[in-house]
């Protein structure tokens, strides 16, 4: 069966694959403290335009958020997100687990914004409640959409001015920040955030994302809270090579653009039909509402996640496309898609 | 300044500080491994009709519901609350502290019910999200409403097809089991729960909630996780003599009873004046809509909760009425309010 | 069965119960917020000598420890105590589960020492290992003895120079400073340590600790901690009158001097029958060792602890004497015990 | 420089690498719902005898102890290990950050018996101490000895009698199975244990352990835990197709016989030099005392770890052998020590 569950189902990039081969041989030091990793975390800091920032490499994007989050929260303070945030909804628990709460707020698209999050701050007002400190956003959201660079500066003037941590979860980062719509920058990031991650796993990586930390006050013994959370990977040379390669020329972006341009094609494919789409289509999710009596045809033939129905009629199907879709996959997906039509 | 903040504002009923002094020259055991423990958990049993309950006494509501919700859940369990459930909003993340998410349900009056619970059920289907496991209900809500015999059992028949836990908090059970409207008995309570707690601290004791668990295993090895979340007490009998007292002639439902009765005197009053609720007003909190021309004239004389507005034009204020509460207080407000209303 | 089982077997001091039936009929404000907490909280202040110190009552000892500890250490960061620690044996692990490790160290007399923790320090030397940041001890010690005044010293110019935080556990303050030994003050708790408490529970009161922060840092939002592991009372004026009580006209260390005479008494008994002591007796805690045939005959008539036994032939027995012991209580005890002898 | 300093310094063994170059086009499902750990998993329990456990691939060891300890303890529950244990040392205080304390027992060698933790539970006697609850031990320890089939069967013993689980954290099983004086098979290992690991880090994988719970009730709901602490690795088959390879012929342990052979050559040479060993030399981990004045010369061309000084005039050094290490290393090693020692 054809797939376009998601981002994750092959396992690596060719050139990830090779830059592993090509150092095999080497002994290296342990527990990210090798020169991989160093010369990983200064391309990023380059990138980034932002020399006084850390990086660290984590093996997923769960350990990420968590061991970060309870890493800079006190006790009694709390996480804003989103109520479709991965970590509100997908995560198990995570956060609550190391014993925070995650406020949720109901934004359009699947993004926060200083007027959804202002009300929660005004309802939090004493100590018989949890003190909001970390907003949590993430780009692309969940549900595809991403953030504009004035969308992106407002949440950081807010933040600085109610002194709240502003924090990007970046598993789709590369689909963002190379989305057609998209005018924000990796120098952005580093200036609008206290911390953001630059996702691998869904950008051909075998595993890892690589976690920025600009504000300094938050990095202080970050080490210690990466091994206790059991995220400090002994071989951290494996994801410190993988991000020197996909930083290198520009590979992640591309990879990023390449996904974001398969999945365009069958959003412009669904549009041509006059299907509607539960969530504006701009990077590589697609969330298009198919009328119920084709949802089968299509569900026998193609990998998708179903997202509940918007209508009596309708069931929102999710298409994800990869840097491993092929233009001869959406080739067929279309002769495919046109013959069910014209049944 | 007159009050009708709350119904905790006095240290406790005459005849629990009697008991108390009665027994002050005695030399007793620690920990709540008392006789007067023993006896107050036996009269509990009786009164519940359910010989095999097990009671225990904690010094205040935040502390029995951290503390049982934690013993009870595995790491990967999550509660299921009303969005104004106490501890989902007012115990400062108590619960997320101890690891375990509060997934909050909108719904009507403050209270839960299997519609509402059954989409949380549906939604949450896989590992990548918490496993919903015990509904945490209040008798009265934080909205002074209460649950029929009808709902209740509805919840109970609801959470065993569902191998959910369902609690009781009864912060105020007092007012609840009192009400004018209530057909839920004390035995209800033993029957279609896995546990509630009778709450002491707002019905007339220094401190302390008596947890009664229905469900004998959820009951093993509980004395350690009270010892760990700091709710021994050390000297228990305190506690123990105290819902002794409160249990004896009725002394709890009556003192519930009349929060109840001044309440609804000054409900009565603010209808025949035309105002509106906030909240259906059933027990000793009344939600009453007053218009705003009014409001700075009745909280310059009297310490009341606002609670929003619910339109432009009015400011919900909070009557809370306690078993200290006084016939001449009640007289006094009227005599207050019918001369603010004739200015 | 007369009893010298511990110092909080009788409900409380009549001076504390009269302070309390004075104050039954007023109205007071919830949650610590109120005028007898208030003025305790500047006696206290007083008292120390610090004015910058904060004050907050709670209901108990583990819930003081855990919530100061859980407050203060970043997710990382352990405690350091004796083996015979409070918080490291009989706390059920309350320190754990706010996250924490509790590192123990094998020291003299219970008391911990510059030279037991400089080992410590060195070995946990990297991110592999927790970072020790909180010394931990108790004065008087679990085995009823007490720091004196350079050890005091030692430890804080220990923990200013390591950037250790040093908090005392002071359930038994009072018999600590009121010690025949003691050259400690008030006001040298404060100088020298982050935080300690003055405990209440064991001196008399119905329950009560006073939490004195003298490090202004770590009060930051602590009343949210409070709140969160539920030792904010909701009639916290009963901590806070009994406090007042206590510390007025030195109630306090004259219950606490009482107590020791008491023991003191003891220990001068056991020692004239040429008894030795476990641990040597400077307090109200009297760890003696009998001999085997006869401690049936004192364990039939009194309710003590046995602490294990220090050779094939003893057995080490706690005799603690209390606020509530008389001298008849020991006249009686030694009259018991000369008969004992002679048979 | 060369380097003795761990066994996990190179990338992945070759066979390991081909493996994935094999399967890089393929796509997978999610989340180890693949086919390669389903084989892998199935390959496991074929190894093991043992139809009825359940095998879950993580990414590491801290990982992996900590999911499988916050999954099976209740909140009051503790670990016992060995003082010297991983767990207890150097995981920065993991286990303690999902609320459970480890309890640490001095003993021999690193291993544990039951002889030294019947005192512990002796001592944990009632709720005001957490409850000992699960046996931690590692194999080969981390001292390099390993436990015999003796051994293991006498704590298992005593676990069931005592209602403990038992739980070996195999990091490096492949070592302590294929040593020259091990008599424990992986049918043992299934029989005898609630839980173990195979480590597959430190035995020529990128990274993974392969957890296997024996005991069907600790497996309930175990993915829910794994995706909470961060381990549910959405490439999952990276780490089945691992182990799928590492366990056919034989691989698995021909690396630890392998690792064992270069250590052991080395602990002859020492022997034959007349220097004695901090712990038995059994694996391969050699835990050298070197006299001081040699010292820097090794270290000056050798990367190994020193661990404290047996005496003054000694120092002990760790030499680590693995998989990765070639007997032209070791020859080069004979080479410089007998230049050093005729210098």
């Amino acid at each position: 069966m054809h797939s376009f569950t998601n981002d994750y189902n092959e396992t690596a990039h060719p050139q990830l694959l090779e830059a592993l081969l090509n150092i095999a041989k080497q002994k290296n030091g342990g527990y990210g403290l090798d020169s991989y990793c160093e010369l990983a975390a200064s391309h990023i800091k380059t990138l980034i335009q932002s020399p006084q920032s850390h990086v660290h490499f984590l093996p997923g994007g769960t350990i990420t958020n968590l061991t970060f989050i309870a890493h800079v929260l006190r006790p009694h303070q709390a996480v804003i997100a989103a109520e479709s945030g991965h970590v509100a909804v997908h995560e198990t628990g995570a956060i609550e687990a190391t014993g925070h709460k995650v406020i949720t707020a109901r934004c359009q698209a699947g993004k926060l914004s200083p007027e959804v999050i202002k009300p929660i701050l005004d309802e939090h007002c004493d100590e018989h409640m949890v003190q909001p400190k970390l907003v949590y956003i993430s780009n692309t959201t969940e549900l595809g959409t991403i953030y504009s660079h004035k969308e992106l500066r407002a949440l950081h003037q807010f933040c600085q001015a109610h002194q709240l941590y502003l924090y990007v979860d970046g598993a789709r980062l590369a689909m963002a920040l190379s989305a057609k719509d998209n005018d924000v920058t990796f120098a952005d990031l580093a200036k609008y955030t206290d911390a953001f991650y630059i996702g691998g796993t869904k950008v051909g990586a075998f595993a890892g994302e690589a976690l920025v930390i600009n504000n300094p006050q938050l990095n202080h013994d970050f080490r210690f809270t990466i091994k206790q959370k059991g995220g400090l990977m002994a071989k951290g040379w494996i994801l410190g090579v993988q991000f020197l390669t996909l930083l290198q020329n520009n590979l992640y972006l591309e990879l990023g653009a390449h996904s974001n341009n398969m999945a365009g094609q069958l959003a412009e494919l669904f549009q041509q039909c006059g299907f509607s789409f539960s969530h504006q289509p701009q990077t590589n999710q697609i969330f298009v509402n198919i009328p119920d009596h084709l949802v089968k045809a299509i569900t026998d033939h193609y990998d998708v996640y179903a997202f509940g129905k918007p209508d009596d009629v309708h069931t929102c199907l999710r298409f994800c496309a990869s840097w491993s879709t092929t233009q001869d996959d959406i080739e067929k997906f279309k002769c495919f898609f046109n013959n069910l039509q014209q049944k």
